[in-house]
């Protein structure tokens, strides 16, 4: 079969012939219908620091995706051929402290697709039944290959309360768009999002922010606190930018949350803890998609139809068109990209 | 009637003669039968930046105190003369956002004794009527006065699950050491306290810590890891020091917390956020006390015996000698000093 | 002024001459400008067996109200004349186990606007200034006059998640209404509502029920299993119909809640526990308004815009035509009545 | 291999000879070490209508028990040959809506051990891997094996605060004895006991219970109010017996819990739903453990040595003794009956 794989350690990804994989026990083989990239698969591309020193090439990548179920390995009870499902990336140990306790997104045995074992960016993938997770037929292929992505957003999003909340969410990448749709159909009071790319504010305002602030413009603090007196409810954090991280801080009121997703270039960030302690604030870092409790929300959200997600998905790609996306992806000039696999 | 107090914005504090205040509406008059000195305390003595921005002369210092209540005014309908009751420091205006969700103690218009207002060192003192905590009279005094310094041990320690917890302390002032003994009296599996002052490692001992490590005695990540394989469940920052909020980020467990009370001379600090996001930690500023289950709580724990708060209780001295006792306190030479008030 | 009172232990309450009341310590005085009624009220009017062994004549009546504080007492500062307010009908004492836990609603000492003190079916009225719940000018009087009951709709609305979950509610009286628009604006995936009026049961459509269900029409437990299979997350009983509570505890799924505001006849109530108990059910009594997050909540709900309330008001009129009024509600015949207070 | 079974629809269990089970993918092979007697072996010995409709014989019963790995099927990669297990007795879909939300405990799709297929009370037994809960050596046998039940208390009497809290817990069978020792050790303020046999409230005395109360000696009501004016914070109903459940709801205070575990003869019972509503109790159903946190909280608890169980362990003999076993449990006359396997 035909698979887009980092071979060697460099930059660059590169479309190969592999033998398809045989499903084992507890395993699922599954014939791709739709997957997505993420800025994950970027960096494997763009062969980073963090890529380097985490991928063991040569490995198949991409982590988001979907299809059909060809074949159930032994002491799978749970799928069956001809199951729609899409892809949980982590793959977590089941036994250790924070998976019996209910918290297996901080598994510290996790593996990951397309990082730590082979990806799904291929005609075929083989992974473990459980993540495999059915998904209605009435989502499209299109928006069911990316649950994985849209769950960090639920998972952040729905992290504490948001009916009649206010909400500020930094960073309008994918899963920042993501997020002003579910805090929208959650009941949000209002979504400030903030974002300095032209082309992403205006995405944030066709899935329907509020309010969308650009540092380019000046002084957010004050912009913020003019629309939302006294200090937002809550913060979802999804740029990765290190002004990004101070803002939250001022900008959320006592007794407020910060929830973190985006990572920092730079792992220490400085941080105005007083501020932390004498607001009450509770920080939260968030990571990977609540096992399993995330994925029933987000059915549940998706069956509901509420959710606008339609604009973010700006290209629709054969998965033999990688180059182009990647390229796409480094401009800046994409939400989310998706590949179909029809021959 | 005499008072400790700060005359001028100046080092030190002056026994003074006033005036006895009068009670207001909704007020309470207590005659003092037991205080004790706080950090606060010491920062105003000093006169520190803080206290140079914040304190506007004259003021009677001490917000630590317990008494008798020897006067109510025109609406107060739920305490009475001869109740035996502590002091809350902070008063809350009850219609901020804040107070209005059950989040008095980040009231956004909050105003404290000895501080803000006159405090309590001194014979009598006129405070709001819910400030003054009924308390059962079984507490000894020279317990019953610092509950407001064992509140915000009690509101840290019970901010998470604690049964059969590891709980790492960082910091044995004062509060660091109620804390040791909240966590063992409700259950916690192993106590780990870190303190480098010797006279402070010994009382950590005294009050029950299972381990006590020295951060001068080298390789602190490692000796706990030892003690916690895999890391602590939660972490007590009562230091204050910078070191300690990195030692907690990386000696906590995935999916652990993190609590923090102590406040940092520089109030920007560096903290690995990416470990916050991957390791999914929550990061809880903590102040003050909860508005009033934190009062509450430590009513049972005190009545319940099960506390052993007496090593902390270092001195007891009449309120006169304050000076004695802000240099004790400088000097790092006492747990708490109790004041007492016989004439 | 004029009022509308009880004035004798029998059937009946008549309008009466008083003396203005006069603001003490602590309290407000409201000049009317509209109120609602309650079954309260309508129970006070038939002087059935619960009140006549609560209700001590003579007594004004009527606990849902607005209007525009004239007056306000020593010590209250956090209200002033000209303030927009609305009645919390339950003054409770502060002090009580309960009411420190932050569980005023079941408070030990609770005493009741125009049940166990006077109420505001009169030009003027006299309350605890906490009492008088702060409401923006935005909000129509029509609505504002009624918070007291909504309020009870957004206790038990909120007293568990509702974003995506589908949710029966037993019994379209008011506060059943009120419950379905809650629910909508919350985000809840489907409504179902069970009534047995056909008055009620087009109320309910016209609020945004998904489905409203007759019992005169057959087996509702088929019907609701039809429309959920697998059983529904949340039953919120507002009937106070015995059969529904057994409907309650058949068609919830397992681990799912049952929230009971509506009052039995017959205190006594035959339920299957056994499933309760292996269904795993969380039962949970609710009553009031949890002071003061529901305020907060239904604030925003309110400013929000998104609750469709209006056609559960079926009738506006004077307060003097309290007699058309009661007779409309012992029919069956009226959603929420609201009197106007103009002269 | 030996195995005790229920042969034939009728009263009575048998020793049998049968074939050692095979390993199959996703189970283990446990050799038995110990087991011990549930009241629920007793149903189906005694073969009440609940045996009678739910057994399929043959069967081999018993489901609480502990044992050393022999071998492991394929697919399984979290156990290994040697590891000390116990037996979780539930056995869950993991796909069902409760199984997705983090409520194992009430699966849809249950099957018990020994109930609907065979158990353990045999020399070998083969269960699903993840039923067979690793267990640290330094646990012995002898309580090792009875998790299954110590679990169902920890999830009872952890299912709200315990910390500080007074809590009545009715019924001294083997889980309330369990749960005295539970909330003793978490910190209860007070454990009140309620029990009619006298040889189980020795039992009560023994295992810690601060005050123990027979409703043959008299008003219960008023002895539970002596020892906690204003109601108790928590009641764990564990009796199954119907005038529980009402001192249940009238013991515990407004805004209290009652978690109910006891199994009634007769489903239907009379509750004062007015009072649960009026004094907004939660009422807890309660239904085996939570999957996995309970087995957590148990593991440290155990480790932490401060649950005293021993003396609910009345008896052990070896398994083929059981005929005198079921007739001590019979007759009242046993806590624990445990049972070993040595040749």
């Amino acid at each position: 079969m035909k698979a887009i794989a980092k071979v060697r350690p460099a930059p660059g990804v590169e479309i190969v012939d592999v033998k398809e994989p045989e499903v084992g026990p507890g395993e699922v083989k599954i014939r791709l219908e739709a997957a997505s990239v993420c800025g994950t698969d970027l960096h494997i591309y763009t062969w980073d620091n963090w890529a380097a020193s985490r991928i063991h090439p040569p490995r198949i990548i991409g982590h988001e995706f979907c299809g059909t179920i060809e074949a159930v390995g032994v002491g799978v009870t749970d799928r069956k051929v001809g199951d729609f499902v899409a892809s949980e990336s982590h793959i977590v140990c089941g036994h250790c402290r924070q998976c019996l306790h209910g918290q297996g997104h901080v598994c510290v045995n996790t593996r990951i697709l397309g990082v730590d074992i082979d990806g799904g960016f291929a005609s075929h993938v083989v992974i473990p039944s459980q993540n495999a997770r059915i998904t209605d037929r009435s989502i499209p292929k299109e928006i069911a290959c990316f649950q994985d992505a849209l769950g960090n957003a639920v998972h952040t999003a729905m992290a504490g309360p948001l009916l009649n909340q206010t909400v500020l969410i930094t960073g309008m990448g994918p899963i920042g768009l993501f997020a002003v749709s579910i805090c929208k159909a959650a009941g949000a009071a209002k979504v400030i999002a903030t974002e300095v790319s032209p082309y992403r504010i205006g995405l944030a305002h066709e899935v329907g922010a509020d309010v969308v602030l650009s540092p380019a413009e000046g002084d957010l603090d004050k912009r913020i606190a003019d629309v939302a007196p006294g200090g937002v409810d809550a913060t979802l954090e999804m740029s990765g930018h290190p002004s990004s991280l101070g803002l939250a801080v001022r900008s959320t009121r006592p007794g407020g949350r910060v929830s973190l997703l985006g990572v920092y270039g730079d792992p220490n960030q400085s941080v105005d803890m007083n501020s932390v302690i004498f607001k009450g604030l509770n920080v939260q870092g968030i990571v990977g998609r609540n096992l399993w409790q995330t994925w029933d929300q987000m059915a549940t959200l998706l069956l509901g139809g509420k959710l606008n997600l339609k604009p973010v998905i700006t290209h629709t790609m054969h998965y033999t068109e990688f180059q182009a996306a990647m390229e796409l992806m480094k401009a800046g000039k994409a939400g989310k990209v998706v590949f179909t696999f029809e021959d």
